[in-house]
């Protein structure tokens, strides 16, 4: 039995201005028509169907989460009492799973807000991963083979070779690595012993029920009390332990695995790395209604339904909501958190 | 008896996104909460009374005009049946104010579109020249001191001293002046001899229809057709020569009188002339709701009702529309024309 836990808890403060609190990154379409939550449960309807999905979310934007996902029965979308990063979240979800399936039911745990251009190379990776999982009751984590030496995200060092599941190879990981600093990335990447952690896991409910015992037991306490009584959620919650589920679970376990794979992945951090998304169009790239330039070109441009017209810029990022407006040099795309900041401190946290 | 003549036919393409065919720039908002046309009612107000004041425009952009001037009777709006430079125009309101007032009858003849800080300097000059026009028949046109050797505008070279009215010392004419090029331009404004020919006339129906006579003919025929019979303007109007009052008239009548003044006159030429005119905020200088600026400077950005974040760019005019964005470089704000034409020959006219 396979479920997938999507984690929809996230506020995507730099997608501002498209991202709000009540309609967070996962709602925003990049790369394709449909919202990135939307595209994140379409690409596992080969292997894993609407009533076996799990959606966790905060309370601030459960409806917007929820209006993307009607085939899901309203059971399968679990609302945190607050956030209290990941590993709470997979604690729950591990719960709900074993419930509904039993110990022994694999579960995919997988960000709602990335993007994959190509979902059949991850959906053989998953299930090389869930057919290790059940089999060897490890934890399983797929591993993205890098293409630069990304500083922005974590990686894994590989270790033995750890046998063939359907049809994929799989590997013991033998150490993760924070994010490193440009010369350690460009070494990882020449070494071709190190993968990008993504940030998506598979394993049995009760491996890493039994991984939270062992490494985290305050929670594991918590969650026993969840199982026991639904109801005792909202005091349970708070005696979770708030930390991520790579730092509280996976860098702690021995014999962690992970499928390699290059499934055309993007974790799209920023409206810059959106932008290398979005289809080509006379002034760079963008998702409009027609871009019109003179003179214009490597610009990032996101106004759907909207003509854009562009004179003279070049490099330039411009996303436009109903109420606001963003146009920034496309390499400052981290520092939209900042304007998300100033918008909460000078009385229009509104629109934020 | 004063009246006067709002020349509202122009389209104003360089204010796209937000001058449209059915909405020209004597509509949109700059400068002050009001739009273009509006404040030029309202810098009236003291002198001559909305009964007394004539709107000349197209069929496209009538309804928009009239929405801005409730005050207006309906009959005060007259609707050009098309567009054949201003001659026609002036010939057929100085037909309208002789019906009207008689041809002894003052017109100010007065662009809808032109901002003007310091009013009462303005109605001064006015005055001034109306009380000319009156004693000594003469074609009057306003002179606006020169600030800076501008190429795009005509210089009125001046003559004698013509005298003094209502404490307005007035001079002759001596030369119309074509735009100059940047080197003649600076002698100009050195000279002390030289302003800025603003497109603001004052003269009595009777004078202009003669000189209509005298140098216009085949118009004055036309005129006159159009005063014996106002059911003939449809077709009289074809015959109507299509020039500019300028060239038309102005230029070749002697004896023409100029006001000198300086009411902080700008004929907002652009979205970059416009700029200059917006409060100054965060990014540089604009009309929204807020804007927020990380290393922003120099930008002009129109997007009222909007929040707008800046970061890291300089020199933009940044404009918003309901279905239109604009994001150029602020000194090539004259090629916002070649983007309005790009839209009418790639099958967007609707957006123009």
């Amino acid at each position: 039995m396979m479920y997938a836990l999507i984690m929809a808890g996230g506020r995507g403060a730099r997608f501002w201005p498209r991202s709000r609190r009540a309609f967070p990154k996962q709602c925003v379409a990049i790369g394709g028509p449909d919202s990135l939550i939307r595209q994140t449960v379409d690409r596992l309807a080969p292997m894993i169907s609407p009533e076996h999905i799990l959606v966790i979310t905060g309370p601030d934007m459960v409806d917007a989460i929820a209006a993307q996902l009607p085939d899901l029965p309203a059971e399968n979308i679990l609302v945190e009492p607050q956030g209290r990063n990941t590993a709470p979240c997979v604690g729950w979800g591990a719960v709900e799973v074993a419930r509904r399936g039993g110990e022994d039911a694999v579960m995919m745990v997988l960000p709602a807000d990335h993007v994959i251009t190509a979902p059949e190379i991850l959906r053989d990776s998953l299930a090389g991963a869930a057919a290790a999982a059940v089999e060897t009751g490890a934890l399983v984590t797929l591993g993205i083979t890098p293409t630069h030496p990304e500083t922005g995200y974590g990686y894994l060092e590989l270790g033995d070779e750890a046998g063939q599941w359907a049809g994929q190879s799989l590997r013991v990981v033998s150490r993760f690595q924070e994010k490193p600093d440009a010369t350690t990335a460009a070494q990882y990447v020449a070494s071709g012993r190190h993968l990008w952690n993504a940030g998506m896991f598979v394993f049995t409910a009760g491996a890493v029920l039994s991984a939270f015992a062992a490494h985290l037991p305050r929670s594991a306490v918590a969650l026993r009390r969840i199982a026991a009584d639904p109801g005792s959620l909202a005091e349970a919650w708070g005696e979770l332990e708030a930390t991520s589920i790579d730092f509280g679970i996976m860098e702690r376990v021995d014999n962690i695995l992970t499928a390699p794979c290059d499934p055309g992945w993007s974790d799209v951090g920023s409206w810059s790395a959106a932008g290398a998304l979005l289809p080509e169009d006379a002034g760079g790239r963008g998702e409009t209604l027609r871009t019109l330039s003179i003179d214009a070109a490597d610009n990032i441009t996101y106004a759907p339904g909207k003509v854009v017209a562009l004179i003279g810029v070049s490099g330039l990022a411009v996303v436009d909501a109903d109420d606001a407006l963003l146009v920034m040099d496309a390499s400052r795309a981290q520092e939209v958190r900042d304007i998300v900041t100033m918008l909460e401190t000078t009385g229009l946290p509104h629109l934020t």
